[in-house]
C-alpha cells in the first residue's frame, strides 16, 4: 500500500515536508467520510487514495457507505441530474425512500469522530438524525449552480445544519446559502492503478485484450454512459473528423453501482452507432478496469470531454498527466485545467463543428499536440495531484477543528 | 421501523419481556456485526432486522459492511463452496486478493466496540490486522464439516484468534478447533416484507405483475441459482410428478452481489428447461422482490428445496410460518426445521424419485397438506423466529461481557 513517502520524486520533497508539518497538531483525530458508493466513479476513486494517504500521515480517517436499495439510487440519480437543472418530479413516496434510507443508515452507525465528512447528496440528510457532537463538511463534487428549485428547496435545509460546505468550484457557490462555503479542487492520484506509468508493453497487450487496434490515430472519452457527457455529440464530432483524418473513435465508461441509468444510455447509443460499430470505427468498452483507462490515454492521439454539465472533470487532469492533448467542453472544472489553446483546446459543448475542428488540428499538428501534452502535465503536477488535495483537506481540519 | 413491542402479537408478552430483561444488564454496551453483502442472501437479510431490533432494545449495534471488488466475491465464493466440501485451487494470488482486501478495509475502519462479531469466511482475517481490544466471535453461517482441507488450513489460523465461533448446527462443530463453538440456530422475520401477511389481494396482483398464472397448483424452489442449491434436480423431480398431477414449476432466485456464479447457472437451466419454459409449465423468475416470494411461498401448493448442502435453510421456515407443506432434502439444518411426516416431508438429495412421490403425496391430499402447513407454523413460531435469535444472541453477550 502507498505511503505520503512514494510521492517525493512525483512533488517533490518541499511538498511531502509541508504535508507532515500541517498533519502534526492534528495528530489523533479521527474524522469521518462517508458516500455511497465504494466502486465506480470519480468520487469513490479518490477517496480511496485520499483515505489511504491520512491514514498514513496521521490522521485516523475512517470511511463508511450509505448502502440502498436499487430504488434509492434511482431517486438520488435523480437528485443528481435535478441539482444539475434537470427538472424534476419530487414525489412524496421518493421523499420517503430517500429519508428512509438515509435514517435506517443512522441506526446501524454510530459516530463518534470529531469530524464528518458527508459527500454529494445521498447521504446528505444523515445529519438530521445524529445528535450533532462535532463539525459536519458537506463535500459536493457536482454543479449545483442552478439546481431543480422544488428540490433545492428540499435538499437546503439539510444543508444549513452543516459547518461548512466545500464545492469544486468558485462558480458553484450560492448567495442563498448563509453556510460557509469553501473551494477545494479534486486530484489524481499518479500512482494509482489508473495513473500510474504504464511500459509500452503492458499498453499494448492490454490494448490487444479489448481488442483496441492501434493502426490509425484513436480518438477517445472516457465517461460513465451519462446524457451530462453528451456521448451522442461525441458521435456527431467523430463523423465529422473522420472525413478529414481516418482514425478510431473509442468510448469506454463503466457503470457504476449507484448509476442505474448507464445501461439505458449505452444501449441507445449502440444503436446509433451501429453501423461504424460493426466497421470497427468505433469502439464501445463497457468495462470497471483502470489499466485500460490509463492505457487508452497514454495511447490515443487526442482526448475529448464533450460533456454538457461536468462537476469538475477529473478525466482532464488523467489525461494531461499522461501528456495526451484534450479538446473539452468549456464548463464546470474544465477550464480550470485548461488554458485554452495552452495545454489543450475549450470548446463550446453544443459547437459540434468546432470541437471537431479543434481535433483535426491536434491529429494534423503532431508537435502541437506534444507540446499541449506536456504544459497539461505540468499544470496537474502543480494543481490536481492527491497531495495537494490532502494539504487543502488537511487545512480545512485545522480550521474547523483547531 | 418495527419496534420489538410488534412482535407481542405474534409471540406473546412471555417472550418481549424476556428481551428486556436480558437486554437490561447490556445496556451502554456497543456491538458491531461485520459482513460484506448489504442486499441478496439470508444473512443480509437477517441482519437487517437483528440489528433493528437490538437498536430497539437499548444495545447499540453497528453494521460495517465490508466492500471488496468483483475479484474478491469470486475468491470468496469459491472459499464458500470449498468449506462446504468443493475442491478448490487456492492460489498465492487469491490469498493475496482476500487478505489486501481486508487489509484495505481495516486502514478505514476503526474499531472501539465492546464486541466484534463477523460473519461469515469474507471478513474472517480481518481480525490479524486489529489490536484486539475486546471479544471476537467468528458467526459462521455455512456447513463447514467437510471443507476442502487446504483451505481449512489457510483460514484456521485467523478462526483461532476468535473468542468464540457461533455454528448454525450441531454437526458442523470441529474436533481440531480449539476454540468455543456455540449453536445458534438462525432465524425469520415475520413482520419483514417477505414474511408478512399478505391480502390475497395483493397476493394475485403480485403474481399477475411476474406473469406467474395459478390456474394450475404450484411447486416452488426459492433459491439462488447455485449448484449448492440443485435446480437441475428439481426440473427432473418436476418431470415426473407433471406425469401424475398436472402443475406448474416455479424457480424464484436473485442474484447476491457476492455470487458471480448465479448468472451462469441461471443460463444453464435455461438451456435445459427451455421446452418447459416455452410452453409455461417451468417459469424462471430472477428478482429480488420480497413481495414475490412471499406470494409464492403463501400460493404454492407445496414449496420444495432440494439442496445438497445447505447451510441452515431458513427458505423452509419461510415456507412453514406461511403454512405451505415443505418436501425438501435431508441435509444441513433442514432436519432441524421439518420432523418426517410431521409438519413436512425430507428426502434423499439425491433420490429424485422419492423427492417426486412426496409432492405428489401432498398435491393429492390437501388435508394432510394443509395438516402439515399448521403444524409448520408453530414449529417456526417456537423456534425459528427473529425473537429467539435475539434472545440467543442476548444470551452470548452476556456470556462474552458481563
Amino acid at each position: 500500500m502507498r505511503t505520503i513517502e512514494d510521492y517525493r520524486d512525483i512533488v517533490g520533497d518541499g511538498v511531502i515536508s509541508n504535508i507532515y508539518r500541517k498533519a502534526r497538531k492534528l495528530y489523533g483525530k479521527h474524522i469521518l467520510e462517508i458516500n455511497s458508493t465504494y466502486q465506480g466513479g470519480g468520487v469513490a476513486e479518490m477517496l480511496s487514495s485520499f483515505i489511504h494517504l491520512m491514514n498514513d500521515i496521521g490522521i485516523e480517517t475512517d470511511w463508511n457507505i450509505l448502502h440502498g436499495t436499487p430504488d434509492f439510487f434511482e431517486i438520488t440519480k435523480l437528485f443528481h441530474n435535478a441539482l444539475q437543472g434537470k427538472p424534476a418530479n419530487l414525489t412524496e413516496n421518493k421523499r420517503h425512500i430517500y429519508l428512509q434510507t438515509n435514517e435506517e443508515f443512522y441506526m446501524y452507525t454510530h459516530i463518534s469522530h470529531d469530524l464528518v465528512i458527508v459527500h454529494d447528496p445521498q447521504p446528505l440528510p444523515l445529519i438530521k438524525f445524529y445528535k450533532k457532537g462535532q463539525p459536519w463538511v458537506w463535500r459536493c463534487h457536482i454543479d449545483i449552480s442552478n439546481p431543480d428549485k422544488n428540490l433545492w428547496e428540499f435538499l437546503k435545509p439539510f444543508i444549513l445544519r452543516y459547518d461548512m460546505a466545500i464545492l469544486s468550484n468558485e462558480k458553484y457557490k450560492k448567495n442563498d446559502l448563509p453556510v460557509e462555503q469553501k473551494i477545494i479542487y479534486p486530484a489524481i492520484d499518479p500512482l494509482s492503478p489508473k495513473n500510474i506509468d504504464l511500459s509500452d508493453e503492458v499498453i499494448e497487450k492490454t490494448l490487444r485484450k479489448f481488442d483496441v487496434k492501434t493502426d490509425k490515430p484513436l480518438i477517445t472519452q472516457i465517461s460513465r454512459y451519462d446524457l451530462w457527457k453528451d456521448p451522442e455529440g461525441v458521435l456527431e464530432v467523430f463523423k465529422l473528423v473522420k472525413e478529414k483524418v481516418d482514425c478510431r473513435l473509442i468510448l469506454c465508461g463503466s457503470m457504476a453501482t449507484d448509476d442505474p441509468e448507464g445501461l439505458k444510455v449505452y444501449e441507445r447509443i449502440k444503436r446509433k452507432a451501429n453501423r461504424l460499430i460493426r466497421s470497427g470505427d468505433i469502439i464501445l468498452l463497457n468495462a470497471e478496469n483502470n489499466t485500460l483507462v490509463n492505457s487508452l490515454q497514454r495511447r490515443s492521439a487526442v482526448v475529448v470531454q464533450k460533456s454538457i454539465r461536468e462537476g469538475f472533470g477529473l478525466t482532464i487532469s488523467e489525461a494531461l498527466w499522461k501528456e495526451t492533448p484534450v479538446v473539452a467542453s468549456n464548463v464546470g472544472g474544465i477550464p480550470i485545467q485548461i488554458i485554452d489553446g495552452e495545454n489543450g483546446f475549450l470548446v463550446d459543448p453544443y459547437d459540434i463543428k468546432d470541437c471537431a475542428n479543434k481535433v483535426i488540428t491536434l491529429l494534423q499538428n503532431p508537435a502541437l499536440a506534444e507540446d499541449m501534452g506536456k504544459k497539461g502535465k505540468e499544470m496537474v503536477r502543480k494543481n490536481f495531484l492527491i497531495t495537494r488535495l490532502v494539504q487543502d483537506y488537511l487545512d480545512m481540519l485545522s480550521q474547523m477543528l483547531l
